[in-house]
């Protein structure tokens, strides 16, 4: 346990409305967006919210003279409980360090806060013409901390690449409350090690960011978009390999396959014809629209030599808004299916997205599972959602059995258990498999290093014991 | 010493021809392309060749458990003296494992060997289409694993990125011999930390890095030059910034000083106008003609805007090596001022291109030495070339002096010592300066966590004790 006076200490760092222990402040704190089942025992001791770095060094101090776990925390829209504080000790939210701290248009960059949420940076920045490109799903109540934490993606990585491929420089509490800087402003920095790859990533286990200089790139003037329908998967990533092979890169390609569509026709009562076995919804960007007009050719002129039932170019805003309400509705109604939802996210060599999908398919027959597949196919990462009612004991007693052959299915492809969601607590049970024994050990080497305690964020990312930290 | 018996062992290991210990080889492998002084303490006890993965992990475990110091090495190249075995023991020469290991072309990826020299790699890759785009200036004769090392960059930074962008995934080898892989071939991955970052520009302090998972691109169809001539840098940087921001993004952007100019006008006897203060050479690259022209326009109107005082596009291939040919005779001709020449590699926020070049110039005057500065003006990357004559003393003296006020001037305009060379040994005493006492400190943790016998590259990046490793 804290004790008061431990709480009281803290209240001297933050301020007393900043620390938080009443019963229903603990259970709130004790969640995020993942499926992990509510617990007693991932509930915080207490929650302290810093407004900055000072703050947040005088908490880590504390926290490691007295071994207390620290879970740092933006909006708990992480989807494997990697902000969940599965010790107790302190959750520490960062929601407070949410400003810009500088927009500096010259070089193209923007120092913010941990707890900004993500579609607000895009927005500040947009309306200055720069594009911050990596959109989570959760953009709009995400925040970049928590993006940074566990290398958020998106739909656009295909082209402009996720969360790591903006990040210049970091600010960093560690485990000991000394604070550092990573990398900055310079294009081009090799001096030491890439320590701010090292902690993008992370998931809280290495060090606390407290502030990100984040690169920007000039905004596209125009975008379209398109939809393309297949008989079937494999005519979906033919003309999405060909399109990309050939210098043609989309914003956007999100794929969907039959299971997916046919949910988003029946929520939606759509009638999509039953021979469609894929659906794909591009975005194109570009300097102007001749610029538009030249990809969209180019893509339809693929799609017509892979089979495509149906190429559809949107004609004007509407028109685009319609083809992603499919896509943006997809979750629901693929959600609605079942009472049970299982929504996984495994990252595939882009070749592979085919072989893939098929595996999942005969793991979906030999289970006796529904499992909607769709996903980013321009880049291999996919999302299976199984769909199940786990008040019903025969599926809870296989479901997980499901989800484990899929993660082995991604590894033999050559892939991987997360593309963008992490490792958290959900998929830690398989990480060893992922990254080998001595990948493992490399990866406690690190973290002993840097936090020699173990006071952040326990029991995340691969198996080991839970510190009873309090 | 190494024994007779550890000889022995290596001989077992790699095969008796590819365990060197001759008085010249000794020499031979004890400088590289740095300004380093030669000195006997800089030889390698035995250098050692092995062929493939298994024998790097027998010659770690060895060294590891004999306590050897094990300095990795590819074509010395390097300007740092990175690969210099400062604390003797093995140099690890990694030239034979040079074979490309799978070219995936539907992945767009190519598994190569450390050895392999950067410029083959790239032929290779053009062959069937596909672009791997970084080019430092030595890539005739550096290796992809030396690149890797030191994060090597090169003129197409300013679009396309450095080598670290480039890299999908690693197999290294560990201080203690055991073999880990990072990374892959799924585009997102976000399962554990980042440890291919984190080997990336290492320089060999952290693991043998033994095979390289490389992401390919398709080759621009286009390409031109352009020359731009300017009264001085702060319209070149300038005109650079508007281009950038517009979204007017070259394959590099090459400038050069008032001194640089005139050295190359001297050195290949071109009359070259003493009113211009700045030359900027700019490669434009796209899907076609008309895609050139569209930028080669846009750039000369933004430059017209900036005063240019000569814009020339090159009409044809001969017109585009005459341009080029000032830039690639540059080094020489800056050599040919002086007896001795410090190049040095510092890299700032592009914003502060002119306000450093500016600083550099007081430099000059404050030591009266004369100093060259041009580099890659897109990503903020300067070389600033010191002219002396070390045999006289006075010049001697004050060399050193003015190099780390060059240092100093950088991190104060909010850059870094070093853009794409790497720390090595001759900057080493100014790393604690640029990333703090806690910056080090993590550094060394780290260090410590994956070497802690202190083997691989020991002496390297930061001040420390060189180890009495033999």
């Amino acid at each position: 346990m804290i004790t008061e006076e431990i709480k009281n200490k803290l209240r001297a760092i933050v301020g007393s409305e900043y620390v938080l222990d009443s019963e229903i402040d603990r259970f709130g704190y004790s969640y995020d967006s993942s499926f992990v089942q509510f617990s007693e025992s991932n509930q915080p001791d207490v929650i302290v919210r810093p407004a900055n770095t000072k703050e947040v060094s005088a908490v880590m101090s504390l926290a490691s003279s007295m071994g207390i776990p620290v879970t740092a925390r933006g909006t708990s829209s992480g989807r494997t409980g990697g902000s969940i504080p599965v010790s107790g000790g302190i959750a520490l939210s960062l929601t407070r360090m949410d400003k810009i701290i500088e927009f500096d248009e010259r070089n193209m960059m923007v120092t913010v806060g941990p707890g900004m949420r993500t579609m607000e940076l895009y927005n500040h920045c947009a309306e200055k013409g720069l594009f911050y490109p990596p959109d989570p799903a959760s953009w709009k109540y995400s925040t970049i901390g928590g993006n940074i934490a566990e290398n958020a993606g998106g739909m656009r990585a295909v082209k402009y690449g996720v969360t790591n491929n903006y990040v210049m420089g970091l600010e960093v509490v560690l485990a000991d409350g000394s604070v550092i800087r990573t990398g900055g402003k310079a294009i081009k920095n090799v001096t030491g090690y890439n320590l701010t790859q090292l902690f993008v990533g992370s998931e809280g286990t290495l060090g606390i960011v407290t502030e990100i200089v984040l690169r920007l790139i000039p905004m596209p003037a125009a975008r379209n978009t398109m939809q393309l329908m297949f008989p079937d998967i494999e005519q979906a990533c033919g003309t999405i390999h060909a399109m990309l092979q050939s210098g043609l890169v989309p914003a956007a390609a999100e794929l969907m396959d039959h299971t997916s569509i046919q949910a988003v026709a029946r929520h939606r009562s759509l009638n999509i014809d039953p021979a469609i076995g894929a659906c794909v919804i591009i975005e194109i960007d570009g300097e102007d629209d001749a610029a538009l007009q030249k990809q969209a050719s180019g893509i339809e002129e693929t799609a017509r030599r892979f089979s495509a039932i149906e190429v559809r170019t949107a004609a004007n805003q509407a028109e685009s808004d319609d083809i992603w309400s499919i896509r943006r509705g997809l979750s629901s109604a693929v959600g609605a299916m079942a009472p049970n939802r299982f929504g996984e996210d495994i990252s595939v060599p882009r070749d592979a997205f085919p072989d893939m999908v098929r595996r999942i398919r005969d793991i979906s027959e030999k289970y006796s599972l529904t499992i909607a597949v769709y996903g980013h196919a321009g880049d291999g990462n996919l999302h299976p959602s199984v769909l199940c009612d786990m008040s019903n004991p025969e599926h809870a007693g296989k479901v997980h059995t499901a989800i484990g052959e899929i993660f082995d299915a991604a590894l033999q492809v050559g892939g991987t258990l997360s593309g963008e969601h992490g490792i958290g607590i959900t998929k830690r049970s398989y990480t060893e498999k992922a990254l080998g024994t001595a990948g493992i050990e490399a990866h406690k080497a690190i973290k002993a290093a840097l936090d020699p305690k173990g006071i952040l964020n326990p029991g995340k990312i691969w198996e080991q014991p839970v510190k009873e930290g309090n």
